[in-house]
């Protein structure tokens, strides 16, 4: 049996979305699943949401602060907020789109190295040159990536891949579908494996 | 020793916080704590927070109701959203602390039969005709109650503990304090219990 593949949302300058992407793999493989990984711009449906960038939020976002910290130390993850936060992460997303179709488990490998550049690093993957120095250390070709960031066809790509994460219903990251059952925030991660272990209740 | 009650801060219009009401003590039992139940009113932070009810934001409120009937189906909770969703739950809360003082642990008792009454009955508790009736059904003289809400000390009362949970930081339902770190929603409950275990990490 070919079971569907665990969709897996996020926005790369998404805290919660980086701790989700250092456990969502593991956790699909104990149930023999594979992970679709489909980042998209989360900016694209606050309007929708009416919702803005949780850091910046009185109360919330002090808590929201220490509850990461706390999650990512419960985790034994390391984590640094980036000085620039939030963050633009339209390069982040153009190169990993840019490499899906050819090469998909370097597109992977690539989102986890910037997803730890950003979080565990706190570097600055808003900047072109950043992704394209992590692309690299991956042996994508420097020349090809910086010429794919300025191709019109990348950046329709990533137009339509957030419209179609705006269109599966996905509106905060990280966002999993399982089997047509969405989750939302990384703190559904054990919904999601309590889910594939029993079929959903 | 006598360690710290857990501080239970909630709305009686929070569904989550219906679903933590059902475990909090339980879970405090466990580890030797009391609780202290704290209703205030969310409403009072919306606009510190640039929040608004949840249900009714777009996409996030159609996801939040599909969430919170899985929740309660995982935990074998009945649950039913109230016709009149959100409401104003003032009634509830006043009758909660003209109780407290005197009779705590009828005001404790008073706090989750309201939750049951709202959100596994579907009833409306913010008619202050249903909370004088699910307090009678445990003792509560219904004349004394109907004074009660209607008492300026009272109303000062509810104000002043709302004030009190603003001022600790309280800005979601539910939302716990354990020795004053601060846990916010439902789904952190496994964090509050880990933290009890291990005393913080």
């Amino acid at each position: 049996m070919t079971a569907q593949p665990i969709a897996f949302y996020f926005d790369f300058s998404s805290p919660y979305g980086y701790l989700a992407a250092e456990r969502i793999d593991a956790l699909a493989e104990r149930h023999g699943r594979a992970v679709a990984w489909r980042p998209f711009l989360l900016g694209a449906v606050f309007k929708t949401t009416r919702t803005e960038p949780l850091l910046g939020i009185p109360l919330k976002g002090d808590y929201a602060r220490r509850d990461i910290e706390r999650s990512a130390r419960g985790l034994g993850l390391p984590f640094r907020l980036p000085e620039t936060f939030p963050f633009l992460s339209v390069a982040a997303c153009r190169a990993f789109y840019w490499l899906l179709d050819e090469e998909p488990e370097r597109a992977h490998a690539l989102a986890l190295a910037l997803y730890r550049r950003a979080f565990a690093e706190g570097g600055d993957i808003s900047r072109a040159q950043t992704v394209i120095e992590v692309a690299e250390a991956l042996g994508v070709s420097r020349a090809a990536l910086e010429a794919a960031l300025q191709d019109p066809a990348v950046k329709e790509r990533l137009r339509s891949e957030v419209q179609a994460a705006i269109a599966a219903g996905v509106f905060g990251s990280p966002f999993m579908v399982v089997d047509g059952e969405p989750f939302w925030g990384h703190d559904r991660l054990a919904d999601v494996e309590r889910w594939l272990e029993s079929g959903g209740w």
